[in-house]
């Protein structure tokens, strides 16, 4: 028989031992001080789905704030990004979706894709990669700085005889085809694919084969290929009344078949999208510009992040800010070793498996040089993943909720970066929050 | 760097420390000895994938040793059985297939899909299931005794907002659909579906909503609605120089995106298909029809499985094998006890997980009234996923090969079971191997 356990329901299964302190369910009265300078130097970063649309459904609370974010000349007041973590498309279309839905002009520029931070794996951009997703993967791909590049279509046109799950896409005639690919150097994720047994069975022959799919097995090869993926998140709310399947799905189906055939874990070279501290590093970069573009000569010192999914995006704006925190205190030692002001580079050690490849420093380049936020507070909204009437945990699930983690494999999960700064019911009432925090009327 | 592991190939990757032992690798000059009556009594189950066609590249060695399967007119000289673990098609297409391919007729009597046990579990026929393959899935459902079938598309229609990976296949306009389905009471998978993003989230939607998708979550509902599976074959050998994904890798994903998501582990009421002992006792019963078709008065006293995939065609002719020795030793415990030669039913203990449900039980009846094989023997073929040259494990790779089990995870593996009773190179050796041990000039 079925055993019904009331209350505990599946919106919730993503975060465990969420329940949140009094004072982070309501709204702070008491604002935030000024910076020592007495300018308000911040900025804003917004996810999309769940906190101003819901599959094309857009919500009203967002449309009205955006409104009272730009001046009479539809000029930003602050520096505002947008990060989202879907990635099967261009920033020029999401761009253009966002001026519609919000009636105000978003650019380009603004907007940040889960795979938009590949632009600085210089590393990978002369190699001969694959890409896995769907829409304009190629269009995306060269975009981003790659310059040798395939598709799925491409491999299974040349080696028709590995896609043959669906009996209907089978070759009539088996001729061995003329067409040569060079050898994959590495292999590139940035989104969901459609038909995922095609592209589950052309990555795993990929990987297994160092690259040449075409050839028989001879020797296992571990490690393998470079595997970078963008956007791992789960779950993401859409119309339906349930949350539906992320590429992040796709990603525990890729591991799971690896696994199960060769024993080894597949490994990651990067996990990009949030909640990973590279996509902060590279939104931080993005607001910097748009702050100066605002013509600000003061550096941005604190960052909002906004979103519904406690997992992505409350999760990464903690992990983000507790690599601030670890920055400044780096600093602090060698100045204080040293004995001088200047700002140089410093080796962070991070809690989390995180670390390494997937924190900033494999986009780091200069970017130690210059000043990095003092902080960056989440604020989560309950108009997507997050349903706060549900997610009062009872407090005999403990031993269920430890079975369940609905973030990557490979992060180590940290039940405290569930906790967001702030809790609001939509993304107007976090605007007013913002700007009530940092003193700064916003009509 | 990527460590190259010589001599350590995938193909063999399927099943761990297969050492087989020399007398099993060479042909048993001993022949069998004739059975009390003097009669010669024994049935032959043939693989098809890799034994019999690669692909639908026929395999040689099959038309030639067919020919002397049957008499002048074309009857067969003994039962024969093909026992596959394709599963998206219906028993007369198949059986015309292989009419054609071995150029000697073949009914559909004589063809057991991987579904075809279902035949026999009638407490799920009367029930509204929600069926999974390619193919004409409402026609196999149909023919195996459902009544009450709903398939993926129909829930696409009847809940357009569920299936929203694919871009293109999202729905334009949200109208709620004014139909309703009842209930979904079981789960069947029939074999690898297309477009696995879409079935892989329906089922799982079924699962967590007890059978109502369009419901919204409230409660944990576990153990789910019972989900049956036929197939659970990983990988099979098509005409690409490595093995394919079959439906086993389906059912991988399915276990590990319901555990991730739940916490929770995917159950199966029933997992039938090679080397389940439910298809085997199904396939005896085939073999006693034909047997009585044949005129045969004595009950068949051996059988012989010739198969390409040792996880698969010989795991599970040695675990039939085993179940076949516990009923005779029990039934021997019972005359002894009873000093009776009547013959009773008896519970039989197995080791393996494979027990139970899975094992002959479900399909029982009355069938513990006839007399039982006294044997299986497997007969390991070297046309297929198996190659005797790839498959000497060099001794320093044990730990590797712990590592690697690609049965099924509710088989608990017993490398003994693995060991075939022998290895030829074709199926015409194979034959020719029975024949010679029943002592039965084949020409």
């Amino acid at each position: 028989m079925a055993e019904f356990i009331p209350r505990f329901n599946l919106l919730r299964l993503g975060w465990r031992a969420l329940s949140f302190s009094k004072s982070s369910l309501t709204l702070s009265t008491q604002p935030r001080r000024l910076s020592s300078s007495g300018t308000n130097s911040f900025g804003l970063l917004f996810d999309i789905d769940g906190v101003l649309v819901r599959g094309k459904t857009p919500i009203p609370a967002a449309k009205q704030c955006f409104r009272k974010l730009v001046d009479g000349n539809g000029k930003y007041k602050v520096p505002v990004v947008f990060v989202t973590n879907a990635g099967n498309c261009v920033r020029q279309i999401k761009a253009e979706q966002l001026s519609h839905l919000l009636e105000v002009e978003v650019s380009p520029d603004q907007v940040m894709l889960s795979h938009s931070p590949l632009r600085v794996f210089h590393q990978f951009h002369n190699m001969c990669v694959l890409v896995s997703g769907q829409g304009p993967v190629l269009e995306v791909a060269h975009n981003l700085g790659f310059q040798n590049v395939i598709t799925i279509d491409m491999l299974r046109e040349v080696y028709p005889l590995l896609d043959v799950v669906d009996h209907h896409r089978r070759p009539k005639d088996v001729v061995p085809s003329s067409k040569e690919l060079p050898p994959i150097e590495a292999v590139v994720l940035f989104g969901e694919p459609i038909r995922w047994e095609t592209n589950l069975q052309l990555i795993v022959d990929v990987l297994l084969t160092n690259g040449r799919p075409g050839n028989p097995l001879t020797s296992m090869c571990y490690p393998h290929i470079p595997v970078l993926a963008c956007n791992m998140d789960l779950l993401w709310m859409a119309e339906a009344k349930n949350p539906r399947f992320g590429h992040g799905m796709f990603l525990v189906c890729l591991e799971s078949l690896y696994k199960k055939i060769t024993g080894y874990d597949l490994q990651y070279e990067a996990l990009i999208g949030k909640p990973s501290v590279i996509t902060y590093n590279y939104a931080e970069l993005l607001i910097r510009q748009q702050a100066e573009s605002l013509g600000w000569t003061e550096s941005v010192r604190r960052l909002y992040a906004i979103g519904d999914n406690p997992m992505a995006d409350i999760y990464g704006a903690n992990l983000y800010n507790r690599y601030l925190q670890s920055m400044r205190h780096a600093r602090a030692q060698v100045q204080a070793q040293r004995g001088s002001a200047g700002q140089v580079a410093t080796d962070i050690q991070f809690e989390t498996v995180d670390d390494a490849k997937n924190s900033g420093k494999v986009m780091v380049g200069g970017s130690y040089e210059h000043r990095l936020p003092e902080s960056c507070s989440s604020i989560l909204v309950c108009t997507g993943v997050y349903n706060r009437d549900q997610q009062d945990l009872p407090p005999d699930h403990t031993v269920t909720e430890q079975r369940i983690f609905h973030g990557h494999r490979d992060f180590r999960f940290d039940p405290s970066l569930t906790q967001p700064s702030f809790v609001v019911h939509d993304v107007q009432e976090a605007v007013e929050l913002v700007f009530q925090q940092e003193e700064w009327p916003l009509e």
